[in-house]
């Protein structure tokens, strides 16, 4: 049954892939599955038809039949869970895959979402220089611990798993901010993601929806 | 194997529960396995020893034999997956459980520490009385809708899962801030989690540890 997920139909990053459907397009693509997008205006997603399925007015949602799920997160871990290519088959390295996921959404996606959300909401603030410096140094905070981490591997854990794609997209969450270019293991950690033929498929797919073309037909 | 977790020596929150370990404490109590706890300091837990189990420097951590993780989602994920009571067996419910993991930690959870954070490190800010209000409304979004989607259920999704764990510890990092008192479908929620005998046995532990009293015997 061919899922149907939900996209910006204007995505405020103005097709860089920035959006959270990036991650669920890209795990579609990793294991080869073909998928629907119904798009959304930003006032369909607060109504109630929408809210039914996203309790929290976002995107993406995922729905297949009588299932219906909403966070990015968990769509990436259901397809991950019933698809192979997303998680390795043994046991303890499919439970640390797990980890990474959850450490990049938990862990290092919201000192990133902090700084975009001053960026955003409190520029015309009149703390916001000096507060600025503060949310960047968090973020470094993480990135310095990750690059640790990460070392000169080229994945979190081995092979190529759901936790590097999802913590490659929230990296990319830093697309313009200079931080992510401070730690170059991580820099190349994020280029080696975004080469990945499944990646620019789902990038593809996503650009030609900002740009108002039809997706490249597959 | 009885597993090992890690937990605050001293933890910041005087007893009260609010720590990452009480998430796992609670799981393993629910799913009834035992487990032993090593207390680190805050020095420990940035030491490369520690850095090696947890690449953040937090606490929880996880080990069972020659496995190690850390992220008390996926630690709370993994017990849920391997021993009955957290997650449904049904297919879709299942799904839908592991959602909520993922929506407590990524949705709720994140404008709840940024309020914490801020009355923690930015209490001395010039801008702090100014922008507490912004951060409590952006708090207020989520109670919201999540009461809402609640309404006068018991539980997020028919039977108390995994999802509702995370969901409650969630909101108990709220207390003290008066915010959850605002939505008393939340509040009775997030009563009815504390009153379960495995979450009471967990917080008993954790408060064990903060008194300096030998942990409740089992």
């Amino acid at each position: 049954m061919t899922p149907t997920i939900t996209a910006f139909a204007r995505s405020p990053d103005r097709g860089r892939g920035l959006a959270r459907d990036m991650r669920v397009r890209w795990a579609l693509e990793e294991v080869g599955r073909p998928y629907d997008v119904r798009l959304l205006s930003f006032s369909e997603m607060k109504e109630p038809a929408h809210r039914r399925l996203h309790p929290f007015g976002q995107i993406p949602t995922y729905e297949a039949g009588d299932l219906a799920l909403f966070e990015s997160g968990a769509i990436v871990f259901h397809i991950a869970e019933r698809h192979a290519g997303l998680l390795p088959d043994d046991a303890n390295a499919r439970a640390r895959a797990i980890t990474w996921m959850f450490a990049a959404l938990s862990t290092v996606e919201p000192p990133i979402v902090d700084r975009s959300m001053a960026m955003v909401l409190e520029r015309d603030k009149a703390w916001h220089a000096e507060r600025l410096p503060i949310l960047e140094d968090r973020v470094r905070v993480r990135l310095g611990e990750l690059s640790n981490r990460l070392g000169d591997a080229a994945w979190l854990d081995a092979a190529f798993s759901a936790g590097d794609l999802l913590m490659v997209t929230v990296l990319r969450r830093l697309t313009g901010s200079g931080l992510l270019e401070e730690y170059p293991n991580l820099a190349a950690y994020v280029a080696r993601g975004e080469a990945r033929p499944a990646y620019q498929r789902a990038f593809a797919d996503q650009w030609a929806v900002f740009t108002g073309q039809s997706p490249t037909g597959r």
